[in-house]
């Protein structure tokens, strides 16, 4: 079960062997969360930063219990203390963290291709906690883990993602995730929300109505509309989003009897998931956290543990 | 010395008996500062989270090294760096970190209630780290361990409190603490500062002027005026309240001779202490802040041993 | 190899024999980033504090990776979610914090004299982590190391120091511990940045111009123009600055053939330096970083090691 690449900054480009391995990993770290004594020696006298331009609460404690699950030191970096209000490059700013010899870098950026450029200028592995819209491949992949705890992940399963595509760094690492699978994807999204090269992608159905995206489907995963961003307008009103995309039960009942509903969180509730729906029991979005934790501690481990 | 309980919320509820177990728990980790190597292997292998919606230093601080004295995972979440803004309520992202299997969350929140509702809710231990203007738990524990350390707990002390007792939750936290043990609690505060529920609490005097309250006790309060939230006008000039209720050295002769001093911090010198004061042998105040440390272990301890 | 003193504040009155054992003693921890597990047990049980009043990435995260590969409890305390903000005075802060017990207290403040005011005060060693623009010891400390390991650090040694001299801790740190070991330091910078006193420090000369500082010497140190204050206008444009002070290829063509050039970060590229010179084998300043943990780790074992 080895992970021969030194970072992962995609899913784009892993194989479905890679992703098998990964979640494999990922499995048999479910179990620590489970003890008394949630620790494991493995990365011990290992140094892992979580270097954040955004903010972000769950991804970066998910990534720092993770660290700290496995003994490693967790080092906090984030934007509003750090020298880019100096001016620095961002590309200077990591040598400086190479050179305090980390072994991981844990990157989320605005910029798309971030994670990439530092991956590529540093020895230590990178992972990409979330580049702009690109790529957010812990996110696709603990998706796929959950997914994997209600459904067989192989051909013939289908999965719809309804709402705002083309900002979503997490629709894009579960479209390649999924797709390299061979798991149909079914996209939804009103227009200003649609990207173009969505429907050239083998594998992804582009579906004009959450109707038509539903119907049948194994797995539903709803989007985030980022609220805060609104004043791009790129819908008439929250509340004709909700009536028209949002999920509540009747649309659900156009899904399978036993679909699951996921989300990335954190929920706008009302607007693109009804409560009743996100605290039902078809609901498997606490436990995308959880796989969260186990996920990220089979990354760092399969990334951290090489050098030892 | 078992704590039966799964949380801690406040001294409210809390039995004589029980308050006793903490306070000799807490009595038993004072050592632990004094060692060379201040750390035991306690609560290896435990995460305790600080969710702090408030700013806070030394109660951030104070709660992060005992957790890390008893080599738990510590982890900070602040509200500047949360979900919150992104719009989620208070219990989607106390679910979200339930998700991540934490053993104890330690929170602060501006609404009375946080730490309950949030308890109600998990399966984690919470501490309140102080709710609103409600309770403070931890701090009441840690000032009726300093009193120990001169006085007898028992009926017949004499512990007068002067400030603005409306807004203090620490106050508040102390008043049931000490009746609760049949000590007897003068409180003084200008009107506007003073809520009507004072009168009708057993073991609650209401005074009128802090020299009636100082007149004869063992041990003195005194409360921060709170003078970033003064824009609500309590009280007609921050001078006026110096001269009116500020423990100086005439007023504390009222106090019996061996009586001390003690203030939750930070203090306001010359606003509801004098510097005199403050810095005398009387004064407890940085006792209490030792404490601190050895009481929020034994607490963490309490609760955070009991799953293992 | 014992380092007596209870604080490092300045290397203004530290004796060569000091400087060179603080140097030996980090040559002993550079080899611990090299390896596998970079963790070693000497300050297991320690508490260190991370005090900084001033934003700081490299600095507070290069003493945090420092205290945890020694095996310390790092405890990071920022001005912005402090008591500052309560309005408590600085003693009151440092008494709190030594309430708690810690073994050694990082202090960044933008007051000069901050660091010694503390450490005068409490029990825990302090470091100067910076003083407003009087001394930064563990960076000068760095820089030497860094040095020793291309140059002998011995009298006929050449150093130039190239900027804003006056607002700069770094030259002033650099300067005392430089002349201290017999090192001729010669500065240079516009008058609005040159203070009057550095003419009758021993071992210092003063050059009008860079080409003058140049010559012939074996170390360059270029100064971060603090692009930030620059509403003080110390300098008509970043320009001209660039143009007069700045490190270019043929500016350096003036020191030795294997003269050496650090900088102390964050770079402000095409202002104090080219990237051409800051990119070239002849720069060390990532040399200097890595050397700032190693420094920084042998520093708190000196400090922290000698309570047990």
């Amino acid at each position: 079960m080895v992970f021969k690449r030194k970072d992962l900054l995609g899913t784009r480009d892993l194989t479905a062997d890679e992703i098998r391995n990964l979640l494999a990993s990922a499995n048999s770290f479910l179990e620590i969360a489970e003890r008394p004594l949630k620790k494991v020696p493995a990365l011990r006298g290992k140094t892992v930063v979580n270097l954040f331009y955004e903010p972000s609460t769950r991804t970066r404690t998910s990534f720092e219990i993770a660290a700290k699950r496995l003994s490693a030191d967790a080092i906090n970096m984030s934007a509003s203390t750090s020298s880019v209000v100096k001016g620095e490059s961002l590309l200077d700013t990591v040598d400086n963290i190479q050179a305090m010899a980390p072994d991981i870098i844990v990157v989320r950026h605005r910029h798309v291709g971030a994670a990439h450029l530092i991956a590529g200028h540093i020895r230590a592995s990178v992972v990409n906690a979330g580049d702009g819209a690109n790529e957010h491949p812990t996110q696709a992949l603990l998706d796929l883990l959950t997914i994997s705890q209600h459904k067989s992940l192989e051909s013939g399963l289908k999965v719809a993602i309804i709402g705002d595509i083309a900002h979503s760094r997490v629709a894009r690492s579960n479209i390649w995730a999924l797709t390299t699978l061979g798991i149909t994807v079914r996209v939804c999204a009103p227009p200003t929300m649609l990207p173009r090269e969505m429907e050239k992608i083998a594998g992804v159905e582009v579906c004009r109505t959450p109707e038509e995206a539903l119907e049948g489907v194994d797995v539903v995963m709803m989007l985030r509309i980022q609220l805060e961003r609104q004043d791009k307008l790129l819908f008439p009103s929250i509340r004709d989003y909700a009536r028209i995309f949002g999920l509540n039960r009747q649309r659900l009942a156009l899904a399978k009897a036993d679909a699951i509903v996921m989300h990335p969180g954190p929920m706008n509730r009302g607007v693109e998931i009804t409560s009743e729906v996100a605290d039902s029991d078809r609901a498997v979005i606490l436990n995308q956290v959880s796989n969260g934790v186990a996920l990220r501690m089979a990354v760092l481990f399969l990334l951290g543990g090489q050098g030892s």
